[in-house]
């Protein structure tokens, strides 16, 4: 029997143009693909938007030279385009393109009840979020989750250099990293396991056997807040550093990550930021302030009493952002030494102070972007602080495997994509920079 | 009141040095740091390995020349230590480095119950894995998962070059992508959800808004299986692409994705691969193969019958990669056309034969590594279908929005990262290439 085989080979160049590069075919004719936004017709012509990959591109219909009837075009028809590029001195990008023929793909067999194709999706946030597959599609919220991949990129970029290993730990576990009842329950295979609300103790593990790691990934907070900043699924940034000298180097190494990621928009992503008219923060430095300082300043600034000395409120956060904004002029601000009650058991505390631990938040325009600190290494010193808490320490068997072997002095931290995503854009809910947002309410789209 | 705050800024350069760039070192003193990996005691000196982030080096204790006591370490302590690169041509390196001083940061409280400083661990599977952030510390070990750092870091590259947009999709959902009993059950709020079993029906929505998308997270299968190459959590390597001519775009993309990866691997990673003897397979194009007709060579071929005339057996996979491996040469084989009883309702048929569909799985080895195909677009075809497979519809209400106001021909594939990494370590069980495995028997560590 002779064996049939063919050989697939690598993509192939394509036939199609990028809009990125049409400068280069003026005075050619070109194949071009994508959606069909929008179409304006006018008095003796027409403008028709076409969606491709990344722009939106006008192209011009006009009977003159078209070899197709406008009427087969639909908006969100899905169209193989050939167009010629004429030189066109009065328009900004220097050319126009003319739609010569079309070959129509696919169509929609019915119109969106939710206006797409506008500046704006002129919508509810409940709308805009049940429809978001198609909602999406609109200019201005794709653009959002483009800058996201942006950030997530330059992140990547910047562990890589600072000679980083990316790892993935799992996401169903035996046991809660982060404590508390905000955990949600699996049945798996008739055991309890849950879903993990951070990969908190294996980028520890991690750190005994590469020094550097990092992972970007889904967690998992059974929270029953309601409100704009929290998410019941969201994206983590987790890193976790070994050898350090202090708490202040998981810091320092934050300011690097998140500069990266700021240049990496600012060299890369200008058609988004400017489609969002989103001028870019400052990052050269991030003041850093006390947690108790920060609560003290609060109170006199603004003449409040202070009624939680473990905790900010969100409204402490805010304010403090503001002062800090005035003072400073920055938009960002750690806090730092949280009080030991409030933070986890491996938190490492200060040692001329056990009520504060080595641990910082980072604020960005009055949001909670990312929380982080250094751990306690000593096995012993773990041991007696979980003893301390009534743990039960059987149940934390592998994970303090890591101190009792060895393992260098280290810290880390955690930041929420979605939350830094909608500060950058200056959003008001999490949710605006959330792909498919799940919270108490919402399990779907 | 005066605000305290200090300013933090980017990491100050390490004053210790990277073992890449000891070379440029010789006749310095420098700082390095790490784990006391192995310590092995000659007559008059001691060769002391130690691990940093990505190499073990050799460093030679003598007391003509150490500032301290041999005594003062232990194997996975970790240090900060003080050294003379001296130039030694007798050395492949071309330099020794002898150890001055050292600063003893933690150390373990007791010894290690499996010897991780030999080659290999020498233990069972059950011990490798339950001692996994102990065991991870031995060299080859943690080879594995920084060469599977560098598989993903390749896709990312390929993508990015391919105008591919990340995206993250969301893990908790409320209906199944693959259908079937194979699904963990959530308790969600009082609600039932589930635990997305891929990214299917989001990277899709995605390809309406970005036409090439990817993304690389965790996926979740309550598959009851038992065996070397089955996962309950695994990272799932999807991608989709729009405006694609045929099914076998989606193959050619995975031919170039692939090779990516491999290119990493030989560029930026010959020291792990170097570590754990692989040669690379040669990878310029792949081999493609209708599946009738695959399984009528395996049948003559080793005079089987045919049982299943729908799917393959497991021995059949491995009898296949061997008669192409031998007519062919290549570690890879395309199989297309798979029943349509056997694939998914959304999976594309081919119109010259609905009994198939244009879909393929990539076979490494012996072993499927990643299933992809076609998609249907058509809102008309793919309601037929659901209608024809007795599906209720409105379940799918959110995915079908797609279909119904427009969609590009498209299609792509899923790729699990363990099983292409453990073939390509020609490892016998995919969970040595997982890093924490999650399988019916195992949740923990």
């Amino acid at each position: 029997m002779e064996i049939k085989v063919e050989f697939i080979k690598g993509p192939t160049k394509n036939t199609n143009i990028e809009v990125g590069s049409i400068i280069n075919h003026i005075g050619e004719r070109v194949g071009l693909h994508g959606s069909v936004y929008k179409i304006r017709r006018m008095s003796d012509f027409a403008f028709v938007l076409l969606r491709t990959k990344r722009e939106v591109v006008q192209c011009i219909y006009s009977k003159d030279y078209a070899e197709f009837d406008l009427e087969v075009l639909k908006e969100e028809s899905c169209i193989k385009l050939t167009a010629d590029i004429i030189k066109e001195d009065r328009s900004k990008s220097g050319w126009e393109l003319r739609m010569i023929d079309v070959e129509v793909l696919s169509e929609p067999i019915a119109e969106s009840p939710i206006v797409i194709n506008n500046k704006l999706v002129d919508t509810s946030l409940e709308n805009l979020l049940d429809y978001r597959p198609i909602t999406l599609r609109n200019e201005k919220e794709r653009a959002i989750f483009k800058l996201q991949a942006g950030i997530c990129h330059g992140f990547c970029k910047y562990f890589l250099e600072q000679s980083f290993t990316e790892i993935h730990s799992p996401k169903i576990v035996s046991a809660g990293a982060e404590g508390g009842a905000n955990i949600f329950h699996l049945n798996y295979f008739g055991k309890d396991a849950f879903l993990a609300q951070s990969p908190q103790f294996y980028k520890q593990m991690m750190v005994g056997v590469y020094e550097r790691v990092y992972e970007i990934a889904p967690v998992f907070r059974a929270e029953k807040h309601d409100t704009s900043r929290h998410l019941n699924e969201y994206i983590s940034v987790d890193f976790e550093i070994g050898y350090i000298e202090s708490f202040e180097d998981i810091m320092m190494m934050e300011v690097g990550m998140l500069r990266y990621a700021l240049e990496e928009l600012q060299a890369n992503y200008t058609h988004e930021l400017e489609l969002l008219k989103i001028t870019l923060p400052n990052l050269e430095k991030i003041p850093s302030i006390k947690f108790m300082e920060a609560k003290d300043l609060i109170s006199e600034k603004y003449n409040r009493s202070i009624k939680d000395y473990e905790d900010f409120e969100p409204e402490e956060e805010k304010l403090l952002s503001e002062i800090i904004k005035k003072e400073t002029g920055s938009d960002f601000v750690f806090v730092t030494h949280y009080p030991t009650a409030k933070r986890p058991f491996y938190a490492m505390e200060d040692p001329s102070n056990p009520h504060v631990t080595l641990s910082f938040d980072l604020l960005f325009r009055g949001l909670e972007i990312s929380t982080g600190g250094q751990r306690i290494h000593s096995y012993k010193e773990q041991i007696q602080k979980m003893k301390r808490l009534n743990m039960n320490i059987e149940l934390f068997e592998t994970y303090l495997m890591i101190h009792k072997y060895g393992m260098p002095p280290h810290g880390g931290l955690g930041l929420g994509l979605e939350r830094f995503t909608s500060k950058l854009l200056n959003q008001d809910n999490v949710r605006l920079s959330t792909l498919f947002p799940r919270d108490i309410n919402r399990v779907t789209p």
